[in-house]
């Protein structure tokens, strides 16, 4: 689906502005890192939050894999939307409509200031706000904690626009056959209070501006 | 997030059912492809669907890596859905409720009536129904394709439950802090006709059935 891009293939799917790139790294939190091992490649699912020109993640310091990532490794990350399914007059023609950014880099440890800074930004990335309304770190929380830190220097962005319309031909036009497309979008439901949350205190505002 | 399981490190959030995987495979169907080429790791976005003990993909004879995976490459291939945000009264304690899998194998490609009946069944794991909706491939179309087949043979799948709750201890749930969760679901919208689409021509069952 995507390709590092080269000058002599580059084709019109393929954006190069960090606007739109950064625009799906606010949107999306779900990444997947790719990494060679001594058992070949690996893909692993991980919780992802930009912090200005840098990728921020963050996982257990018991997986070997994360661990090579620690040592910096080279990765590969992609962050992909689905924003369409397109619904052509053939099979070949219909597909989705999608956004997906594909990074190359690696990744350093965080570590002091910079470090509980990082665990602050992932939190208020996915629940926006909500640093300011909780306690702050305890030392054992952040020496569990391991975060990690890609910079975004070289990626490929590629997409179909969200209300982009199936391309028949005109002998599929001509069919009486339905043809369009069916938007696809992620919501958030409504707050589900913790068993035992004492029924006075109210949704917070970081959790109300999920929407 | 995720690692390949060893009997000596299971935890519990490790399920090995194929019903669990299988439900996963069947309603999310963008998975992520690592690869290993000279350059370094890679990650491909692609289209998944399962079918039966095995994943279908598809894409572009054009692409190098692509390529590479049609020549038994081995690979890794996550497909990863999220559930809901886990707000807890401490951002360490903060996460997702997601649920993920990560298969390991290599990939063969598809030739033949194997082929031709492999396109209809991605159509309609996307559009349920939809393959009987519309024409037959065309010889050209079939040219056109590379599809390609995964066994479903070695995989992780990891989840925390979408109804999981924080897990905060008894300190933080003295304090006055809302805790919960914020469900996540992937919701269709209203179908879209393509411009100049004959208004007679009605939504068909195929696209009616994504809800």
């Amino acid at each position: 689906m995507t390709e590092r891009p080269a000058p002599a293939r580059k084709r019109e799917r393929y954006h190069d502005d960090r606007t739109a790139l950064y625009a799906l790294l606010d949107e999306v939190h779900i990444g997947h890192f790719a990494l060679c091992t001594e058992r070949g490649p690996v893909v692993l699912p991980s919780l992802v939050v930009r912090d200005g020109d840098r990728i921020l993640t963050h996982g257990s310091t018991g997986s070997a894999w994360l661990r090579a990532m620690t040592q910096g490794a080279a990765v590969s990350l992609a962050v992909t939307a689905v924003d369409a399914v397109v619904v052509a007059r053939s099979g070949f023609e219909s597909s989705l409509n999608y956004r997906s950014a594909v990074l190359f880099g690696a990744c350093t440890v965080l570590d002091g200031a910079d470090k509980a800074a990082a665990l602050h930004t992932m939190t208020d990335r996915i629940i926006p706000g909500r640093s300011t309304e909780v306690r702050d770190h305890r030392p054992s929380e952040l020496a569990a904690s391991l975060i990690l830190a890609m910079p975004i220097e070289e990626w490929t962005y590629k997409a179909r626009a969200a209300d982009a319309m199936p391309t028949d031909d005109a002998a599929d036009q001509a069919l009486e056959v339905w043809a369009g497309i069916v938007p696809l979008r992620t919501m958030y439901g409504e707050p589900v209070p913790a068993p035992g949350l004492r029924p006075d205190i109210p949704v917070p505002a970081s959790v109300r501006s999920l929407r």
